[in-house]
């Protein structure tokens, strides 16, 4: 594709997002605020079904997974052991003459190509002697660069000093691995899974929610006794969170393997890969998977003065185990998700919008519609059948307009199947049901529908 | 009960939810921190099941009902607009000779029984010239009582002033009134839904997850045309919000409505009523419902410069609509579902501590047991068993220990049904199911399994 064509599709998703109510830019009426979203009615449903799907792949189904939700505000002294209050920094840099701040390698990067992350003195360097231009002014007037801290600062009654709102979930996991011990005794290997919010001071948030400061994070810890070979339980969890991709409909072609390079890695970790997505603005990250060996456990083990052990029922072993951290943004797992459910097709030489979810997370499962809406005989069997469905799948009564126009909307909103009562209906006791993709119509009678229904969305 | 019983059950409570990992001290390693909880893997599953329930009872089932899902920080103008800003404030007063801070209105009725919220001077008069001691030190030593903001303070990379942690999500909501009725052109009566976290700085968070300071509310806003009869729809709501409680299995007799005296009252509301829950700690706030006027949605439109108005379709008449908000704070109705499930009974002379949640919220729904763990062909079945539910219940396997034992865990963390596997299983392929709240056993084929649930299920 073209450059203008994927900006174009990026736009298209943003627009279709607000006009049909999956999302809205956050506190529009007060001119936005910080590039920051809210769902709306549609987007909402996606997220908690794509949320629902993945607590039961990854913390529900797995026999060795459970699950925990942790506070935002947590211990600071976690965020000491965890390394965050010393090495979570951006490198930024001011324009001393329109006062803007820019990422230091950001604007290195994009001027000489290189990556000097984590080289203060080099990047002031480059930027100065090579009269680096501002992108938003266009004159080269720069502060030396500095480390700011990401994390978001703030204060609490009862506690002295400063609180940090947790820049990732994983820190909430180990806190409470003595805890889940105690209480769980689980067998290794096993796993915590949690999703929630998390929160990261970033100078630029952008590509709509692909980077945002306030964001959605679901993660796992996966321990494993040292002595095991880690590389099948590494390679075992690549493949379970690409099979949650397919499972959101993403296609082959579009995800990507990135292996770190090892002398990029943390010294305690073995392996690190990402995997990728090609976004409309190029490839990006979409979830992580890191072998982090015993660092965690054994950093907050130190800073805790508590033993984070694991003891063998059988051996009588005592030891730290090691674990693999599989992690997912869930804001931009909905963003491709939306951009994998995009399509436009002609249709009787009118294009078509249709946003092709897989059931599993489709907004609206079914709608309803009599025909006309001011026949009152269709509009009460309508409602009856709303009524049967709406206890076991998330559907929407529409009386709007003619039928074209509703199968429209539903189509862009991603609606699997359209129940359309007509007069016939009223005779014979039975309804027209379009499918969503193939736009065919059956005749279905209403007695059957929940058969019909279960028949669908099981298999 | 007595206070010494109730405070009792309280303690039995915590400790049980701790031990079998409902709810953990947050950071506890790290000493605690400020009061804070962390959901274990019972607890979290509890805590989705009651938010599913609601958001199906309030969101997806009625008609007239969306969601949305808006940040935690939004832009500080929405919250001089609600009046945050300006007028949520604690009254705080500090001990000058223990340091210790704390709220001025509480010192001030446990000591003379007056109720001065918000009359400072008065507060401090009282302090002083009655000599109220320092429930810390004894001693009488206090500064002058004054008001304290107590929204979250924070800063934000590209937004100059202080942001704020949301101390309501109901803010989210109008802020994105506008939006909505573009996207959806929802008809009146209608409303919005919404959980999600919310942030307040109270100088004490106590009574295990009734008052801390992250927490999760569930609100609505109901949105009529002032036209309209406001009280048959503040009834209707109340009724729901009733109806709810009872569904997570709440007596009526531990169930009050207290409904704010009139002049009490904010200037714009009609009405409003708490539910109020007979906890072992006394009368505490579950849920609320007030009658809100056009307050909010006028405050948002004077500050924004932004019409907050719905278009009546039939009669093209514009105007502001009023709003009833039914709100619900999520943690103590997890707590509130924690006391009405505990029951202690004699069972052939042993205590049984059972948890006896409705099926809709119990974390774990079916139990697999093989009858002893050294018997493959009994594992092998169980297992099988156990993959074949899981697919539709959220299941455990557990072959640790007797089944004695094991009934007595799934008791305590309320599993409705157990299912155990034993030699009779291999010949005859069936299984005993024990019912959680009968202590009942009955001999069910393995084929008949999904079907025998989904008739305990969906009755």
């Amino acid at each position: 594709m073209s450059k203008e064509k994927e900006n174009d599709l990026m736009q298209k998703i943003v627009s279709l997002c607000k006009r049909r109510g999956f999302i809205f830019p956050a506190c529009e009426i007060y001119g936005g605020f910080a590039n920051a979203y809210s769902y709306g009615p549609y987007g909402a449903e996606l997220k908690n079904n794509i949320k629902k799907l993945w607590w039961k792949m990854f913390v529900q189904e797995p026999e060795e997974m459970i699950g925990i939700d942790g506070p935002i505000l947590l211990h600071p002294k976690l965020w000491e052991a965890s390394g965050h209050t010393e090495g979570f920094n951006d490198a930024l840099v001011d324009c001393k003459e329109c006062k803007m701040r820019f990422r230091a390698d950001h604007l290195v990067e994009e001027a000489t190509g290189k990556d000097l992350e984590g080289k203060l003195e080099e990047m002031t360097k480059i930027l100065k002697e090579e009269k680096v231009k501002c992108p938003n002014c266009g004159k080269s007037n720069w502060t030396d660069a500095r480390f700011v801290n990401m994390m978001f600062h703030t204060e609490m009654n009862s506690y002295e000093g400063t609180v940090y709102l947790r820049p990732e979930t994983a820190g909430a996991i180990f806190v409470e691995f003595k805890n889940i011990i105690d209480a769980m005794h689980p067998k290794l290997p096993f796993g915590i899974g949690q999703i929630g919010k998390a929160f990261r001071n970033e100078i630029v948030a952008r590509n709509f929610i692909f980077r945002i400061r306030e964001f959605e994070q679901m993660e796992i810890e996966y321990f494993f006794n040292p002595q095991e070979k880690w590389e099948p339980i590494f390679m075992d969890w690549l493949e379970r969170q690409e099979k949650f991709f397919y499972a959101l409909g993403l296609k082959k072609e579009d995800i990507r393997l990135f292996e770190h390079p090892k002398e990029k890695l943390s010294h305690y970790s073995r392996k690190t890969v990402d995997i990728e997505y090609n976004f409309p603005f190029g490839w990006g990250e979409l979830s992580g998977l890191a072998h982090r060996g015993d660092f965690d456990l054994t950093q907050h083990s130190k800073f805790s003065n508590t033993k984070l052990e694991y003891l063998d029922p059988v051996s009588g072993e005592k030891f730290v185990p090691h674990v693999i951290e599989p992690t997912f943004g869930l804001d931009r797992t909905i963003l491709v998700a939306l951009l994998a459910a995009y399509h436009e097709e002609k249709v009787e030489g009118e294009e078509r919008v249709v946003m092709k979810f897989p059931l599993a997370i489709a907004p609206i499962k079914i709608a309803i519609f009599p025909l006309l809406k001011n026949k009152p005989q269709l509009v009460d069997k309508a409602k009856e059948i709303y009524n049967l469905l709406k206890q076991q799948y998330t559907c929407e009564f529409d009386d709007n307009g003619n039928i074209g126009k509703r199968y429209r909307r539903q189509d862009e909103i991603g609606t699997p199947f359209c129940i359309t009562v007509d007069f016939d209906s009223l005779e014979n006791n039975d309804v027209t049901i379009r499918d969503r993709d193939t736009m065919k119509q059956e005749r279905i009678k209403i007695d059957e529908l929940k058969e019909y229904f279960e028949g669908r969305f099981n298999k």
